[in-house]
């Protein structure tokens, strides 16, 4: 029999369709193989090539002298322009903002043909030690309202370059969809004082079946409601509003629970095309008691169809318990922590 | 330089990425040539293989010895059963209903390589017909929450069979988006006295930069924020919260006014696929002053990437008054009507 479920969170609605249900095998997207060489002439993020991006702005290891294993630089392309002061017009029913903001590409390794879910932990640590260094940085920008780390990997996720890499997007507005989850979760404090994910990853460790992996900082889990088949979701067990509060040791377990993860993904589904973001308390909310960080990550293994665009309701064909025992049972190398 | 807008209704900022600007023809996928038969003798809903579909529900002409323009029938590999009693349980963080709610699909021209596109009005217009008939009849059902009309055109729009075909879905639930945006407008309402899409209308009427067409009954636009490219929105210029109240001579306008709109897309940007929604209110808002039905047209021409995900904010990368005059120059047979 279907089931709706309601995302606690969110409250979005989800339909799990259980008469339509998928084994994981039937949604593996096969992909042409190819042979991709570690360093491309043409390719702008391979060494050698640093002068065809912006002037870099960070890199790993620090000294310049050194080579590197990761660089931030201001996306070429950027969506927005961050030498603007915003500045808002509003006539009749039409809002603008002039179009500051901050677009940023994180170069993850120098190696064109590197996969995340293949790196080292130590690997994956640099490119997090990155993200949190410019992200605590550009907090500090009082023209800055909300931060964006994501990742595109795979042409379904709506990358156009191979070289392995991450962005960040600064804008001088929360999103409407972030302010009002955020007072989802405000009300569910106010009403309850509690914080609405330090009660949802309680009760999912007390359930078990959800859970993917459990390590001494982090919960990895599919959601009750999940929207998509095997998105997942990691949350660290220490209430923190803001991704830059994570502690040094923190994040070397982290480094190690996304690497895990990704890998499990990357073994059992084929290197599926993914999105991910770490998805973060805006500054004005630092230090909130109600809001809690965490990343998705979302293999972008089905597509939307008119029914998610013209409801906001998702069809999910994979129940979320079947998904998080398949991932439990995926054997990657140096994957502890408790039922990895 | 690049801008940020907000929807006036749903509150969402886009960036509008002019310097990433494309023209119309960038756009266009090209889809591989290929001869499609009128008559598939494997397709569920080509004329012959009506046996193949669960009993049919609905059909046009009504008379059952004719042979039918439209049909419609249940969907055979429903999402929700209908035969549910919808019963809530809450337990801790988890809401669940049982599975509970309608799932029909419109067959809409016994002819299997027919495009909404390329049908005459009239046949468009029995499609819709055939909408309001089963949306009124199921608005009756004390079960039935929301009700969502729409159509997946191509396979990047979610569709699995090329039959020309809409569905329809009845929840026993308003989704988290739907409600949401319903006391946005209701909040609009109650501060201004005014119907916020009547508003909007009116002003696009003035300004007319972003107005595709007009007709007697309908105007149809670029929104000033739109989310990508060449979303075309159709709204009834008469103050209506339900697509249930729509009279006899707006369904043949709104059916020249759909098929015009589908034949600019379809000639100008080449096929693309699609999907449409008729966006309505829920019955229990039936009357409400404060919402305004109308249909929503994406096209589905670039992907939802990790930054769109993150953070509910979308990219666009083409000029909504661009698209606007884009689609007013492409020329259709018999498109009358102001700018078309």
């Amino acid at each position: 029999m279907p089931e709706l479920r309601q995302n606690f969170f969110t409250k979005e609605w989800v339909i799990i369709a259980t008469e339509r249900a998928k084994r994981p095998e039937d949604l593996v997207v096969q992909h042409e193989a190819k042979e991709v060489a570690p360093f491309v002439p043409t390719c702008p993020f391979c060494p050698g090539n640093e002068s065809q991006t912006p002037p870099e702005l960070l890199r790993l290891p620090a000294s310049k002298s050194s080579s590197w294993q990761v660089r931030l630089v201001p996306n070429r392309f950027a969506a927005l322009a961050r030498e603007l002061e915003p500045s808002r017009t509003i006539h009749r029913s039409r809002r603008t903002i002039n179009g500051f903001g901050v677009h940023d590409v994180i170069v993850e390794t120098p190696d064109h043909s590197q996969f995340m879910a293949l790196m080292s932990d130590t690997q994956v640590g640099d490119v997090l030690r990155i993200y949190k260094t410019r992200y605590n940085e550009l907090s500090l920008d009082p023209r800055i309202a909300q931060l964006t780390i994501f990742k595109n990997h795979g042409h379904a996720a709506g990358t156009s370059l191979e070289h392995p890499h991450s962005q960040l997007v600064a804008t001088p507005v929360i999103s409407h969809q972030v302010r009002e989850r955020l007072q989802q979760a405000l009300s569910h404090y106010d009403e309850y004082g509690d914080c609405i994910f330090c009660q949802m990853v309680q009760e999912e460790l007390e359930e078990q079946t959800r859970i993917v992996m459990v390590t001494p900082h982090f919960a990895v889990m599919e959601l009750f409601a999940s929207a998509t088949p095997f998105s997942t979701y990691i949350y660290p067990l220490r209430h923190m509003a803001s991704f830059g509060d994570i502690s040094g040791a923190e994040i070397n377990d982290l480094a190690h629970v996304m690497r895990t993860v990704l890998a499990k993904l990357h073994v059992g589904l084929k290197n599926p095309d993914f999105n991910y973001t770490i998805r973060t308390a805006p500054s004005e909310c630092f230090g909130a008691k109600y809001f809690h960080w965490y990343v998705s990550i979302i293999p972008r293994l089905t597509r939307m169809a008119g029914f998610e665009l013209g409801s906001g309701m998702f069809i999910n064909t994979v129940l979320p318990e079947a998904a998080a025992a398949f991932l439990r049972e995926v054997k990657v190398e140096n994957a502890t922590g408790a039922g990895a």
